[in-house]
């Protein structure tokens, strides 16, 4: 029934070996690593040295080997690895959210012509089972939103400069030495690593295949005493949350923008590195799903899953998006919007009598569509603006406190 | 590919409704009510009358019909039409979590014996994708414990008691009135349906069946202003938490028993009709599931996504109860208790010294068996005693508390 797994691992880092581990001392399967392709062959390793090679055609040309374990950090590596495995007829599993987001048409061609399958749970949100659970078992709910905080490290940073009066450069500081960010933080901060996420899961939830580049991306890098001030007096939070929307028009809104929310909002105290993922569906309603996004342990776990999977010749149906009904990505709904910076440089996009000065700064709520935003993004980046989504629940405590500055201000 | 499902459904209240109407809306679905087995025939329908039958025999006995929706409410009812459509190759979906708890072993065998697939996602938290995600996505995860909030209709009225200040009587009321509570109430706060789904989940997640008779169950019926009283003084809150878990000699330890928790506790905040399940594994580390429990929406979704399986021929592997490792039950190991109620009836079980005078009563911590409670659990439902376990967080600011009456108390 089930069926022999002949591995090829790339990288051995702490995932692959804590995989290795728990896959030698599991009785239950049948998976084996015939060969591990690392980068350093300096390095010791637990391992027969036999067992390590640096060439990667050494896995990928072995006809013996059927399945592919993708666990490296470069992007344009892990492509090369992960077409020419699937070309192989190898089935694939990986943890590499860019190469997934960006090469999605390429890769479901791939797996349908070579009739291969290429999983990638760990790719998303870690430890949670998102992928599956959409995959599965929402896969005839017509979905109406999907949200949360898909990246641990931004999140971590929120957490420590909202709750524990860190600076945002020191936080980050912290989080790169605890291994959560990335080691170029803007794919983190910048809100890249989240909209890579939010692309594959656009695919499994709604059956769209996006484009990295057409999504919008404004990450937390401006932030600055002001939001700190509205936390303070008005329990305001910053969370960087991606979201993809169903219009009513059937078409799709999705973008990844810090957002103000409130205290009764349900990710208002996931905090640090957790990550959530809230998925709408006009009949299960609201379910909220959390846990540890990134880390080896996580990780791991979502590898050994999709190996498990592989035994049983699993492969993701994608039947939303093979059942596509012609919808599109629609950046035109207008959204409630929370700008902040030197007042004189709010004033160069909205004018003098936008812009609210308060305290170390200005701040203009506005509304305004995504395409508005993408078409402003290089002028705000320019003015080091931070930009936020206002969710419901916070409109009213934010305009509250705005009247601090006795500039009462109605958003028109 | 997908197979056609002519379907013979059992009820026909909301949740069958609202199935047939997503149902015959949906394009992509190859599934078709041929019958309708009803117990009011004088209703008026929104189908054609020809539709609709009162004899289940006319759904078994028709060779057409390849899979029965089960969703009515009597459980012996249930086990005749579930074990019967079985044994006539149908495959099955209930949303009946007593029958399928009571009758786990005899559901597998007939499963096995004629290769037909039962499953159950609406058993379980409603619209919360536990089991799907237990059976596929934790296969091969060795896990360490499952707890949460299984029943909405205890968490409403605790959340009523505690936050708005409602009578527990009354909190009662309103649930019914709003549709959340059983006929019988006892089954929701005296913890009989928590404990069917802990028996459900506990073969999907550890491999093992148990017998709900074996199982301890306390409910909230004798909760009274005492607890009312250490909330407001020290935020604990009570939380009726179904608990399983590994025992470091790798057996199972399972109750449920209402819980003492603390601010920081992941449950604290699940309130009204919300469901929550917190997996834990060595690996994937904690996960937390969170949603609506009960209702005809959430429940429809997951009888939609079970059918939606069954196009695809899906079953329930039980995997961990077939690589079974000999686990069993044990409820030796102690844990920490709170009981309260009047101060002579505690002085019963414990004796004089053991009694802490309270405002309106007395409490009794204690460190104990689950086995000792089961002894003990006549005598204590006599004296109208309330029992909660105390979690980790809740031990310092309960005994604190406990000082306001000058009664230093250092649990043994």
């Amino acid at each position: 029934m089930s069926k022999q797994l002949n591995i090829g691992l790339f990288g051995f880092g702490c995932v692959g070996q804590g995989l290795y581990e728990v896959l030698s001392n599991s009785v239950k399967f049948k998976a084996d690593f015939q060969k591990i392709c690392i980068k350093h062959p300096e390095k010791k390793r637990i391992l027969d040295q036999q067992l390590f090679t640096t060439n990667k055609w050494d896995i990928l040309n072995d006809p013996t080997i059927n399945t592919v374990i993708e666990l490296i950090d470069d992007p344009q590596d892990a492509y090369i690895i992960v077409t020419e495995a699937l070309k192989r007829n190898k089935n694939v599993v990986t943890a590499n959210k860019k190469l997934v987001a960006e090469h999605l048409e390429e890769l479901l061609e791939l797996q349908r012509k070579h009739h291969v399958s290429l999983i990638h749970e760990a790719a998303v949100c870690g430890g949670i089972p998102i992928i599956r659970t959409l995959e599965e078992y929402y896969d005839n709910e017509r979905l109406t939103s999907i949200t949360g905080i898909f990246n641990g490290s931004s999140n971590y940073i929120l957490t420590k400069v909202f709750k524990e009066n860190q600076s945002y450069q020191g936080a980050l500081e912290q989080a790169q030495k605890l291994g959560f960010a990335e080691t170029d933080p803007t794919l983190d901060v910048g809100g890249f690593d989240p909209k890579y996420k939010l692309v594959i899961l656009a695919l499994h939830a709604f059956g769209i295949i996006l484009k990295p580049k057409d999504v919008l991306n404004c990450g937390i890098q401006n932030i600055s005493s002001i939001e700190k001030n509205v936390y303070d007096d008005s329990s305001l939070q910053i969370k960087l949350t991606p979201s993809i929307q169903r219009l009513p028009n059937g078409h799709i809104q999705a973008f990844v923008l810090p957002q103000l929310i409130g205290t009764t909002h349900p990710l208002y105290n996931i905090n640090n590195e957790y990550n959530a993922v809230i998925v709408e569906g006009i009949f299960s309603n609201e379910q909220l799903f959390i846990g540890k996004g990134a880390g080896a342990h996580p990780t791991g776990s979502a590898v050994l899953s999709d190996i498990s999977a592989l035994c049983y010749d699993y492969k993701y149906e994608y039947k939303k998006y093979y059942h596509h009904q012609n919808i599109s990505l629609d950046n035109s709904a207008k959204i409630k919007l929370y700008f902040s910076g030197e007042k004189q440089n709010l004033e160069k996009i909205f004018g003098e009598d936008r812009a609210i000065e308060v305290e170390n700064g200005g701040v203009v709520l506005a509304e305004e569509s995504i395409q508005w935003v993408i078409d402003h993004q290089k002028q705000i980046e320019a003015l080091s603006l931070f930009v936020a989504q206002i969710h419901n629940e916070a409109l009213v405590p934010l305009q509250k406190w705005l009247k601090k500055y006795e500039l009462v201000y109605a958003l028109t």
